[in-house]
């Protein structure tokens, strides 16, 4: 998916935000976005908007001299997710189909996102989005596919987020590789998100190799694209990895909320709703 | 009022939503962004808001070939309000204070405001501010100050709001001089606006002399700063005049609504409040 016109005015916004958590230094955070107005001219018809993502986010860092501003972030949400796990543990246990709830919660865990400029409740939004339709749901394709799966391919997104993650990793009851972030950036998973979340246990963790919020394959290590090409069962969770991955033919499901109007309309599914998506090709 | 970090986002807005009332050449779009893009280094400490928007304009009117993107925008706003108009008029007749009825429709006009990103419902945006507290109400010194003055400099704003300005004039019952900008931006009204709304049978209709989405004292003619110097009375309607004249030391009455949160923050109330309010030295 490329980068839109609505993304524009976003990488200013991320610019922001990423850098109000580690300064307060105005001056600072114009010359921030002076840089980030270099960025525009460079994208071309084909630039992802992870690309920018990233660049934006290495001048926030370069500039604050903070090379993870969302840490205290990330460390925050993990402890939050951890505080909720045994009450969904015991909601995707009594539930008619364990599966199907731990998708839904694999989701909710989605709205933990610092990138998309969507504010989020994290308590409230799991409830709602229990109960709320799935825009598009390929249920059906995912357990059949699933059932004939030997292993699992499984990118991650979002710190905090992989505690939902570890839920579907669960009750999947599969091997599992999770594939994190090789570099921090926004307040995407890397091992150390993965691990905080309990995943180590149940997973083997590995780095895409790049460090774009949202997995682009062109900038993946040489192991995580052998991975990608060999696997039968690939879980994409997230709006970035959306963006990297929507035009793949591979068996890729994507998980995700449409938190962002530009995602949204790329699915043709309402601003807010949430999504099991099977690949073209699936 | 200077440009704040979050009004940088808020530029490519603009510059998005003005050039999508004449083209959808998503290409042309993009070149457009690239030149905002430009604009960002030469903010300095001094910038106003204003000044940005003007150069947001310019760059889509030059790109687009369009000189009045808000023509037909402007013409409908002016019309509905027109057909409100007769209603408007008996609630202010058979209103106990009619001059502050008055006073609350013109500020329930400003919300007729395409530089500010606030989507908004004419009439029903008209009954809340009638109900509406203000956040900031000055009442009380601005009826004083008006039994004192000679004559009112009517500083405007948006075209369409201009019918509610015509309202607030009838009701002052002194001579007005209303400015309005000497060209055509956003949807700021310029004289054919005034006209239309009904506004040259009631007052004198002169031109600030600046094209600039909000009133610039620098930019203005030497006329227009002449009647500015000598104004016992002078009332500033909308965001832009604010942002151009919040730390002027004159009799200035501002009436806005503040419907972006970095004016409302400037303002110290509210994202969405309503306000009348004196300048420091009134």
């Amino acid at each position: 998916m490329k980068v839109e016109i609505d993304c524009y005015p976003c990488f200013f916004i991320q610019a922001i935000n990423a850098a109000r958590l580690v300064t307060r230094d105005e001056i600072l955070i114009r010359k921030i976005l002076v840089e980030v107005s270099g960025l525009i001219p460079t994208i071309t018809d084909g630039t992802i908007p992870p690309q920018i993502g990233k660049e934006v986010y290495g001048i926030v860092s370069r500039l604050t001299g903070f090379k993870d501003p969302y840490k205290d972030v990330k460390k925050r949400c993990t402890e939050q997710a951890l505080s909720l796990y045994p009450g969904l543990k015991k909601r995707v246990a009594e539930a008619k189909d364990g599966l199907k709830t731990a998708i839904r919660l694999a989701i909710a865990g989605n709205v933990i996102d610092f990138g998309s400029n969507a504010p989020f409740d994290l308590e409230r939004d799991i409830q709602t989005i229990l109960t709320q339709e799935l825009a598009i749901d390929h249920y059906r394709e995912f357990r059949e596919k699933l059932d004939h799966a030997g292993s699992i391919l499984f990118i991650a997104d979002n710190a905090g987020e992989c505690v939902f993650d570890r839920l579907l990793i669960e009750e999947m009851k599969k091997p599992v590789i999770y594939a994190v972030r090789e570099k921090p950036v926004i307040n995407d998973a890397v091992r150390e998100d993965a691990e905080a979340a309990g995943i180590g246990g149940l997973a083997k963790i590995i780095s895409s190799g790049a460090d774009t919020p949202g997995n682009i394959l062109s900038l993946c290590s040489a192991d995580f694209l052998k991975l990608y090409d060999e696997a039968d069962f690939i879980i994409s969770k997230g709006q970035g990895n959306y963006e990297g991955l929507s035009d793949e033919k591979r068996p890729i499901f994507f998980l995700l909320k449409a938190k962002c109007p530009v995602i949204a309309a790329h699915i043709g599914v309402p601003h807010g709703s949430i999504i099991l998506k099977k690949a073209q090709s699936v």
